[in-house]
C-alpha cells in the first residue's frame, strides 16, 4: 500500500512537471514571451479577409481595443497624422453602403472604421505623403486586432480613387483636411474561408536583387 | 509517515489542478483562442521602434518567419505587388548605411529587409498606387513578427524621397520596376524603450466627423 502511494506520488509529480513545462505555469518571462510570440505569428498567418457577418453587435470595449491597436502603429517622425471614424449606426452604414462597390458587406456589418489621413498633422514637403504609409500600418493593426478578438474584417480602399473619397467624405461630413484611406468593414464572422497561402520564395532576394 | 505522504499527495494534486486550471493545459479551443488573441493584442500594444542592437546574428529560420509574415498581409485585388530583399551581409549593410540618414543602426544590425513595390505586378491606372498601402501592411506585419520573435526593428522610409530611393536602389542593384518603400532594420535589442502611449480619444469620431 505504501509503495502504491509512493508510485502515485511519483506519477503525480511527473504530471506536475509535465504540466508546468508544457503549459506555461510558473514559466520564466522568456518562455511566456516565446509562447505569446508564437500566438502573434499564428494570428498574422491565419488572418484573412472576412466579407460575411452575423447580426451580432460589437461592444464599445472591443471598438476601443481596435482603435487603440490602430493608434499603436508607428508613424514617420511620430506625427500620428490620422483620424478614425467608428460607425455602428445602421443608417450611416447604409449610407456608406450606397456609395460602396461592395454594398452588401456594409449592410451586414456591425461596425466600420474609416481610417483617414489628417493633413493638418502631416510632415512638410514630400514627407506629407507618409500619411498613406502610416495609416496603412494602422489599418493592418486594426485588421489583426479584429482577428485577435474573433471578429472578421476586410480592408476596402478609398484613396486614391477620387469617387470613393468623395462618397465617403460626403457620408461622414469630413473636412477637406481629412482624406479617407479606407473603410475597414467589421463584424462577427458568418464565413470561415481558409487563409490564402501567399508565400512565394521567388519574391525574395538575398543581399541584392536576384540573388 | 503514511499521513505525511498522503498530505504531500493532496498538496501535489491541488498544485496540479491549479497548474492546469490557470495556464491553459486542457483548455477548450475557445479559451485557447481568447488567450492567443490577448497575446496578439499585447504584442501590437508593446511593439516599439528599436534602434540599438547586439552583435548576435539572426538565423535563417527567423528570417523566413519574418518574410512569411510580410507576405501574409492583404493586398488590393490580391495582387501581391512586392519583392523583399533580406540583407545579412555585413559589407552590404555597410553600403546601405553609407546612404542612410541613420547609418549607425544599419552598421549594428544583423539584418535589414528592404520592402519593394513591384511595378510589374501592380493594378492598372490609379490602382497602381495601391502598392504603397500593400507594402506598408507587409512592413507592419514584419515589425510585429520581429517583436513576436523577441527581435527589435525599426521602419526607415525610402519612398517617396528620391535620393533615398536612388541610394537603396543602387546598393541592391534594383531594376527600375522595383521601388524600395522602406528598409526595416532588425537585430537583437540592445535597448528596451517604453512603448509610446499614442492613444488620443480626440483622434476618434463616432458615426460622422466631430461626433
Amino acid at each position: 500500500m505504501k509503495k502504491n502511494i509512493i508510485n502515485h506520488l511519483q506519477a503525480l509529480a511527473l504530471m506536475l512537471v509535465a504540466a508546468t513545462a508544457t503549459t506555461g505555469c510558473n514559466k520564466s518571462d522568456n518562455e511566456t514571451t516565446e509562447n505569446n510570440g508564437q500566438a502573434m505569428i499564428d494570428c498574422i498567418m491565419t488572418r484573412t479577409s472576412i466579407r460575411a457577418y452575423t447580426d451580432q453587435p460589437i461592444g464599445a470595449d472591443s471598438i476601443e481595443v481596435l482603435l487603440r491597436a490602430g493608434m499603436a502603429a508607428p508613424t514617420a517622425v511620430n506625427a500620428q497624422p490620422w483620424h478614425f471614424i467608428a460607425i455602428t449606426d445602421k443608417a450611416k452604414l447604409e449610407e456608406l453602403a450606397a456609395g460602396s462597390f461592395q454594398p452588401q458587406m456594409l449592410q451586414q456589418a456591425a461596425l466600420a472604421i474609416v481610417v483617414c489621413g489628417d493633413l493638418t498633422k502631416t510632415l512638410e514637403g514630400v514627407g506629407q505623403q507618409f500619411w498613406i504609409q502610416d495609416c496603412s500600418a494602422a489599418t493592418e493593426n486594426i485588421l489583426l486586432a479584429a482577428h485577435a478578438l474573433g471578429l472578421g474584417a476586410v480592408w476596402t480602399a478609398a484613396y486614391p480613387i477620387e469617387e470613393r473619397i468623395a462618397s465617403v467624405s460626403e457620408a461622414l461630413h469630413l473636412p477637406s483636411t481629412l482624406i479617407p484611406l479606407c473603410t475597414i468593414v467589421i463584424g462577427h464572422p458568418a464565413e470561415q474561408p481558409e487563409p490564402k497561402d501567399k508565400w512565394k520564395p521567388e519574391n525574395v532576394s538575398y543581399n541584392e536583387y536576384g540573388k
